[in-house]
């Protein structure tokens, strides 16, 4: 899916959520364990009750490989399911790869070929090389790390580079845009550090942030839109607990809609106000 | 399995050999492409041919996750076959995980958990919360990246923190040592900077090293040992297409049973140099 394509579902949804498919074995609804493949239930009954109100799916591989092969059948089952039945949807593995080029080349084939995902989240550690195998197939995404919705972030993306002054979360956004472009790569920005999307809109005006944090995290929706939305929204914003585990109960699909639903309503008036 | 087993092992060995079990099914040799599981069934005989000379194997997990939840199945069966046959063997999942606290919870319960294997490669990105779910289990090693061997090594890795003056991987290798010791910490450092290895020793005097980037990548094994070797040895050198590749033909094992015999018969004798 391309940028322009993914702005005109932004716009007819009204809405740039992403639904993070964080689906933990041990949460799910005890009423689905039975089936023969429980994750996969979970997540197509949740797809199923919130497509209409989402533009993007990110399924977190380690919920799945936490269960083996067994689990490997249930991220590939889920993105079979929404490539068939949803194929507007922006499917996002989010899987934090990065190894020498070589190897980031298997990891881009296992997503971009062998299952047609639209996108990657890649971690900048190893540079360049690590980073572009993922960007040679057209149409797909990398998603790298920049500044992360997490404690440890502060750890090392905080490091001032001495000879540019710059974060090092800042130098990434720098030096990476000699790899890909607005139309190849986004960036993960964490919402639980929404005032620094200012300077990170001065560095990429124009790309895709893709922001966790909101919710579960304690982000802020508003301040997300406020501070990082452009002329072509350049938002997608994640939300996983808060709706694939809206209840523990039978009726865990239904409220997912609801929750889905209300996120989707304010994404509206926030896209009113900057005229999108 | 704890330090101490581990160089009892490189002793009784003499060889503190890691084989990099980079089993691209692309590579394998024909006549193994009829079997019902090739990938395993390549390793299983790489395994035996090898086993008597190397401490350590380490599958890196983009050549099983690019064959989708077959390649899942040959990495389980890989790591069981190991446990039951050399259970004196050292199994790294070469994996570069790394995620919030919550989602790094389960990467450690795949491999920890249900795989059993002794080690994961982390990346350090995402900082402490990110890699302190993979210290918990006793036995169990996080193998963090410092100083990779990759062209893009270079990108981010020797950033300078203006307030300490030291490399970013440096800064990294300094403050992970809150999260964890010499007990259930390694760091990769690549053998292509084999010069690095002085001042990261003065860091970091007991660790063991993960080191690749000897053969295919161009590191010296001489140089890795002269710089990088401690008291209870503290290195396992990696070497993978070297030794699985030696041949593409039906000899394969022999090859690599010769090759890995070769690096041994070299490690015995940079072993004898420091009197261990």
């Amino acid at each position: 899916m391309n940028r322009e394509q993914l702005f005109q579902e932004i716009k007819r949804k009204r809405s740039f959520l992403c639904i993070g498919l964080d689906s933990d074995i041990q949460k799910i609804p005890v009423c689905l364990k039975s089936s023969a493949d429980p994750i996969f239930e979970f997540n197509r009954q949740i797809i199923d009750a919130t497509a209409e109100f989402c533009v993007a799916f990110k399924p977190n591989l380690a919920f799945y490989e936490s269960q083996g092969a067994a689990g490997w059948m249930a991220f590939e089952n889920t993105v079979g399911y929404l490539r068939r039945n949803y194929p507007e949807q922006f499917i996002i593995a989010d899987a934090k790869r990065g190894d020498i080029g070589n190897t980031s080349g298997l990891y881009a084939r296992a997503f971009f070929e062998n299952l047609d995902v639209d996108a990657v989240t890649v971690a900048p550690y190893m540079g360049e090389d690590s980073v572009r195998p993922f960007l040679t197939n057209p149409g797909k995404w990398v998603i790298l790390l920049a500044l992360t919705s997490n404690p440890g972030a502060t750890d090392f993306q905080f490091i001032r580079n001495d000879s540019t002054g710059e974060f090092l979360y800042e130098t990434i956004l720098k030096k990476s845009q000699n790899w890909g472009n607005a139309g190849n790569m986004m960036y993960v920005v964490g919402a639980t550090k929404a005032e620094k999307l200012v300077g990170i809109r001065e560095i990429v005006p124009e790309h895709f942030l893709l922001v966790p944090g909101v919710g579960a995290q304690g982000g802020s929706l508003g301040e997300v839109a406020r501070y990082g939305m452009n002329s072509q929204c350049g938002l997608l914003v994640n939300s996983s607990r808060n709706i694939i585990f809206a209840s523990p109960e039978d009726n865990f699909a239904e409220k997912a809609h609801l929750e889905a639903k209300s996120i989707r309503d304010e994404m509206d008036k926030l896209l009113e106000i900057k005229q999108l």
